[in-house]
């Protein structure tokens, strides 16, 4: 078996957020575990969802579940290096989403690791999967790669 | 776009462990966040490795690095609902195993999530891939389909 | 500086819950993490609540804050040793409760690790502190040293 | 009973971190949750340790363990807002050390929580206790009220 990873690098990116890592991210073997990159996953999308598309996590009655996701890691980095979340759209379809991230030592042209995810918009009332509303839809489209 | 994701069940799964959950796995939408279950992979695999193919986390020459990994997630769960994860082994190379991970409620014939990661042996003072080790390879060799 | 810890012992919990430990749970230097053992606390507290109090995280009308917390770490755990959480009531007021808990190598008879912590009752729309709900109460009594 | 809790102002700290938050710091009530808080403090008191005093968290002979730690809440906070981790000393022993820690949204002059936390400082090889290292001892002065 041959482990083929696809590098990442900046300019992949629309958007960019800082992210401090912590104490508690590094594993046992002294850097950052392969389960928090997923966390800053969700933290880079969701903020950009927030900011500017209008998401409000408590009262929306649109949300957003994730469905899949995966993460190639290339470079190890540790606590307390800064980090930066490379934040664009792979593909917008009528109500879900797929992300593609990267995260990169701050400043680093690179990504230490990449990845993918999906998000699915549900009505918050019932779970069932609906359109991606108007206001997120439009802060979404910015992130393509045409715009 | 549509979402395809394919279902796992019980019996595509050697080896199961039980995992219980916490009041911090449910994100702010009420279940277990997506984040969490790499934390729940990441905890099966190596259980395995220590206790049928003895690695040492804090001696052993040689450890394991991921390089990959996925999920697709397929219906939610909540704390504090009792978990199992069940583990197989996808493909086993010279110094590289894919596990297939299934995240099941106790006792459910239909796994809530599933996904895969692999992981490279490095020599913990070089961080260079070596082979696996004899006494892991063992071990592994219970977990893939022919066994 | 002396820092003198009060050891913790069985004898001293009224209920006890199974803990799985997971990989992410030890840090950098082995061991689980003294953030970690907070997580258990609100495991264990909230499970009690949920199961014997009737406490319905999505739904109830009265929520419980945490408004203080705290530990003493007597000697290490680490993943993937199988714990168990002791819960019991220090202090029950008429809108807050005070819990002690101790973490526990599954079956030992001294306690690896021991704090409280303080849940307000609040009502749900307000956040308004409000009287402990009668379900919850009567469950709560239980666990008092008296019972 | 009632809860009291001191609050804890900005010009009590003497050197301060910014923490980005993460969308799973944020729990199913919506607010970050009490564990995370123990998260941050950790993570700047290391900081401050690696930055100003050299701790090499792979490498140093002397290394420190938490023996107890405490948080009261304020006030909550929530993901996505921007934190800052303020750092002092309350009380310099021979081979101990005890911080106070607030954590306040970014820019503001009353702490959100704040807590203490005590490091041991320990020989790595025997995890005995050990007088603080020289270089981390100097470092830490600097935060105490005397300086």
């Amino acid at each position: 078996m041959r482990v083929e990873l696809m590098r990442a690098y900046r300019d992949e990116f629309k958007r960019f957020y800082p992210i401090t890592t912590r104490w508690s991210d590094n594993d046992v073997y002294g850097h950052v575990n392969n389960v928090v990159y997923y966390s800053y996953f969700d933290t880079v999308a969701n903020q950009y969802l927030i900011e500017e598309g209008g998401l409000d996590i408590e009262k929306s009655v649109e949300i957003a579940f994730v469905v899949n996701s995966s993460c190639d890691y290339f470079s190890p980095v540790a606590y307390p290096t800064a980090l930066e979340g490379g934040l664009s759209v792979e593909h917008l379809g009528n109500s879900s989403v797929r992300y593609r991230i990267g995260i990169f030592e701050a400043g680093a042209s690179e990504a230490s690791a990449a990845g993918t995810f999906t998000h699915v918009f549900v009505t918050r009332a019932t779970q069932k999967s609906c359109p991606i509303p108007g206001s997120i839809r439009a802060a979404l489209v910015k992130l393509t790669e045409a715009s």
